[in-house]
C-alpha cells in the first residue's frame, strides 16, 4: 500500500470538502457523505476516506455522531480550535520535567489547593461503602482470609472476571493470559523491563504521561518522541520511518484517550500499527489505563485486538476508576509472559490477595460496570462544564483537546505564555496546574498545560477555574 | 589489625581447648572461662578468644548459654555436627536453581505435600481473626478508607511504628528515613537497582536464598558467593579480601538467621563487616527478615545498628511473622533514600494503604510483640523436635545447622548423597524439600537440604520426617 500517495490523497479529499464548508455549500448541521459513498463515488479506499474525515475533525470542521455519522460542526458561540499535530525534533532537550513533577506532586499536601494537576478520580466519584462491604466478603472467601501468599501470577478469580471483562474489545484472553500488578505503571515497568536492556530507544507518544518519561528515563532508556495528532493520537507515517530505521527496541502507546492529549488511535490505526511493528518484529506496550472512561456508546478496541503474534504487551488496572489505593494492575504479555512472570516473582514476589478479591467481585456482579457507568457520566458532563468556562474565560487563540473519554483537556496556549510561569502564579491563588513541560524532554509544549476534569463540579471549582482563565489572560502579551 | 595472624592464633587456642575437651580436662556440662578471664591470663584480645570460642561451637564442642557463658556441650543421644565452613569456588558452575526452584513451587499445589521446603509461616501460626479485626477499623480509620493514592514513602502510621519498633536493635530511624515496600523481596530489588548497574558483582553469603541469587540474575549482576561459617555467617577475612580486590560494588547480608543456613552474624561480626565497607565506601543491603524470630532472651543487633555514614540499605518485612499475603514491607535507605523514592515512584507509584495501616496497629497496640512471643516459642519447640528426629532417622554422619531463630535447618548429608534425587524420591512419598542446588550458582551443596520447620507439629509431619531420613538412609553407599 502506497501510504504516501494516500496521505496526500486523503489531505486533497479534506481540502476540498473544507472548501465546500467554508463556502456553505455544506452548511451547519448537515450530514456528510458516508464513508462508503464517498468511496464508490470518487473510487477511493475506505482508508482514504476515513483519514480525510479525521483531519477536518481535527480541523474542527466536522464531528461524528455515534451510529449516525459525520456532521458539519455547529458553530459555537465561540469554537476553539484542537490542538495542533505534535512535532517534536529528534534531539532531546537537556530540560528534564522531574522537578516541576515533583512540585505538582506537593502541592496535594495543602487540602485548600485546587487540584486541576491530578490525573486519578476524587474520593467522591468512588463507590467506597461498597468497597468497604467488598472486603469484609473477600476476608470471608479467600482461603486463610488472604493472609498467605498467593500465585505469583495473582488472584486467580480476578484473571478470570478480567478476561471475561475484556472480551470483544480487548481479545479473548483467559486468566492463563494475565498477570496481577500493582497499578499499571508497574505493569509497563515489567513490561519494558523484559523487553529492553538500558541504551535501548523506545518510541512514545508526544506529549507524553510524565511517569513514562521517568520510568524510562530511571531504565537508561532512550526515548524518541513521535509526532501526535490530538484526536487520532501516533502519527502512522511517522512511526513507519522511525521503524524503517531500525533503531526502535519497542513501542509504549497509551492508545485510549491518552495521557494528556486525550487522543485515541481509531481502530483502522491500532490495526495498522500492530501491523507494521509485526513485519520489524517490535514488541508494542500498550497503556489501555483510561479505556473503560469512554464517553460514547461504545468500549474502543486496543492494539491488542488486532495482535496476532503476541507482540502486544496490554497492560491496565483500576486505579483511574475504582480504587487507586487497592494497587490493582495487571498485564496481558503476549509472548513475554513467562519473562515477566519471571521479574514479579524476582521483585515482589506476589500480590495483596485481598483487593484484588474486591475488585474480582466487583466485576463479577455487575457492580463494576454500574458504578463505570455513572462516572463517565459525571466525566463526560465535567468535561463538557471545563470546554464552556475555557471557551469563556481563557485567552483568544486558546486550543483545547476534545477527548471522548478519560480525564483530560489539554490547552495550547499563545506561544509567549510561559505555563510553568502560569503554573505559579496560579498556585499562589491555591490553583495546581501540569505545565506542558513535565510531558517531554523536549521544550515544544512550553505553552501548554494539562487540566483534569476528574473533580467534581462546585460552584468554588467553576470560579477558580475561570481564575485561571484570567491569570492566563493577564499574561498574555498585547 | 593482624587478621591473619590473628586467625591462626584463634585456631590455635580453639585446637588447645579442643584438646582439653577431648582428654576429658574440660568435661561435658563444664563452664569455660569467660572471654575476659582468657584475654587477662593469656594476654590475648578480646575478639581472638571470641573467635575461638565461636570455632568451638560450631565444631558442636561447646555452647553458649544466655546471660551464663560457655559450657562444654552435652553429650547427646547422638550429637550431630554443624555443616563446614562453605568455600564456594570463584567461578560460576553453568547449573541454573532456576528449574528447580520452579518444581519445587509447584509442590504446593498438591494440598497432600508436606512441604519441608517452603519458607513462611503455616497459617494456623496466624492471627487470622485479629487481623481481620483490624482491617475492619483500617476502613474505619483511613481517609476514603483507603481507596485514594497514599504517599509513595508509604502509610505514614506504620513507618513511625516501625521506627519505634526497631529503637534499641536497628538504628535510630524516624519515620522519614523508611520507605515502605510490597514485602521484603521489593525492598531489596529496589536497593540492588539503586546500587548497581548490570555487569556489577555483588558479594554475598553462600549458600544464599535462592531468591536473592535469581534476582540479581535477572538485573545482569555478577554473584560473589563468600565463605560463610553456618554460626557467625559470612567470614570476615575473605570478606576483607574480596574487598581489597576492588571489584565489589555492593554486599547483601542476611546477617540474623540467614536463609538458609541458620547463621548470625555476631555484634562484633556487624560492626567489623560495616567498618570495612565503610573504608572502601561500598553500601550493604541487610536482609533482617528474620530477626524478629529470635530463639533467645534478646533481638540480636543489625548491621544496620552499627552504620555511620548511611551506606547500609537495611530491608526487612512481616511476610515472615504476620501476613505474607498482606504484601508489607520497608526499606530504609540511608544515603540512597531519594533514588529509593524513586524507583518506587516510577515503577509501582505507591504501596496498598489498608494492609499498611493494619500491620501498623498491630505494632502499635502491642498486638504484634504477643503474637511474636507465641510464634518464638512454636518455632524454637519445633527446631528442637526436628533435631531430634534428625539424629535418630538420618544417615550417620550427616551435618545440621543450630539456628538460633528462623525458620531453616540445614543439612549437609554424605556426599555421595545428591539431594536432588532425594527430592524426587522423596516427592513420591508426598513429602517436598529444598535441596541445596537451589541456594548457590556452584554445585558445592549438591549433597545439602533446607528443611522448613515452619509448620505445625504433628504425628503425620513427625512420620513424614521420620521418612525422609529413611529415604535418606537407604541412598547412602555402604
Amino acid at each position: 500500500m502506497n501510504i504516501k500517495g494516500n496521505q496526500f490523497l486523503y489531505l486533497q479529499i479534506a481540502d476540498r470538502l473544507e472548501k465546500q464548508i467554508i463556502d456553505q455549500v455544506l452548511k451547519a448541521g448537515d450530514k456528510l457523505p458516508s464513508v462508503r459513498m464517498l468511496c464508490r463515488e470518487q473510487g477511493l479506499s475506505m482508508s482514504t476516506v476515513t483519514q480525510a474525515y479525521y483531519e477536518l475533525e481535527s480541523r474542527s470542521l466536522i464531528e461524528t455522531r455515534p451510529r449516525s455519522g459525520y456532521f458539519v460542526s455547529l458553530p459555537p458561540v465561540k469554537r476553539l480550535a484542537i490542538p495542533e499535530t505534535s512535532n517534536p525534533s529528534v534531539l532531546n532537550s537537556p530540560l528534564s520535567p522531574d522537578d516541576l513533577v515533583n512540585q505538582v506532586y506537593l502541592d496535594r499536601e495543602d487540602p485548600n489547593n485546587t487540584l486541576f494537576s491530578l490525573g486519578m478520580p476524587h474520593d467522591d466519584f468512588l463507590p467506597i461503602a461498597k468497597l468497604n462491604k467488598g472486603m469484609v466478603q473477600a476476608m470471608r472467601n479467600l482461603p486463610a482470609s488472604g493472609t498467605g501468599y498467593e500465585l505469583t501470577q495473582g488472584n486467580e478469580n480476578l484473571r478470570r472476571e478480567i478476561a471475561k471483562w475484556s472480551f470483544g474489545w480487548a481479545a479473548d484472553f483467559t486468566e492463563h493470559d494475565l498477570i496481577t500488578t500493582s497499578g499499571c505503571m508497574n505493569a509497563i515497568s515489567y513490561a519494558l523491563m523484559a523487553t529492553t536492556q538500558p541504551g535501548d530507544t523506545i518510541a512514545i507518544e508526544s506529549p507524553a504521561y510524565f511517569g513514562i518519561l521517568q520510568l524510562a528515563k530511571s531504565m537508561g532508556l532512550q526515548v524518541l518522541e513521535l509526532p501526535t495528532n490530538a484526536i487520532t493520537g501516533i502519527e502512522l507515517e511517522a512511526l513507519k520511518k522511525v521503524l524503517a530505521t531500525n533503531k526502535i527496541k519497542v513501542c509504549l502507546f497509551v492508545s485510549n484517550f491518552n495521557n494528556p492529549c486525550g487522543s485515541s488511535m481509531p481502530d483502522e490505526h491500532k490495526r495498522e500499527a500492530v501491523r507494521l511493528l509485526e513485519h520489524y518484529h517490535i514488541p508494542l506496550i500498550e497503556d489501555d489505563i483510561h479505556g473503560d472512561l469512554y464517553f460514547s456508546k461504545n468500549r474502543p478496541t486496543t492494539c491488542k485486538t488486532y495482535d496476532e503474534s503476541g507482540l502486544v504487551l496490554y497492560c491496565n488496572s483500576i486505579s483511574k476508576t475504582l480504587a487507586p489505593g487497592y494497587r490493582v494492575g495487571w498485564i496481558a504479555p503476549g509472548q513475554f509472559k513467562d519473562q515477566v512472570l519471571k521479574l514479579k516473582r524476582y521483585q515482589a514476589v506476589s500480590s495483596v490477595s485481598l483487593t484484588s478479591e474486591v475488585v474480582s467481585t466487583f466485576l463479577r456482579n455487575g457492580r463494576y460496570e454500574n458504578h463505570l457507568r455513572k462516572l463517565r457520566q459525571s466525566l463526560h458532563h465535567n468535561s463538557m462544564k471545563y470546554s464552556a468556562v475555557i471557551a469563556d474565560y481563557f485567552p483568544e487563540g486558546t486550543r483545547v483537546s476534545q477527548p471522548q473519554g478519560g480525564y483530560f483537556l489539554w490547552l495550547e496556549l499563545d506561544k509567549n505564555i510561559d505555563t510553568v510561569e502560569l503554573y505559579q502564579r496560579a498556585l499562589k491563588q491555591q490553583i495546581s496546574i501540569a505545565p506542558g513541560r513535565m510531558f517531554s524532554f523536549q521544550s515544544q509544549f512550553d505553552h501548554c498545560m494539562r487540566l483534569s476534569f476528574g473533580l467534581p463540579w462546585t460552584s468554588l471549582l467553576e470560579k477558580k477555574l475561570q481564575q485561571l482563565g484570567k491569570i492566563a489572560t493577564n499574561m498574555q502579551k498585547p
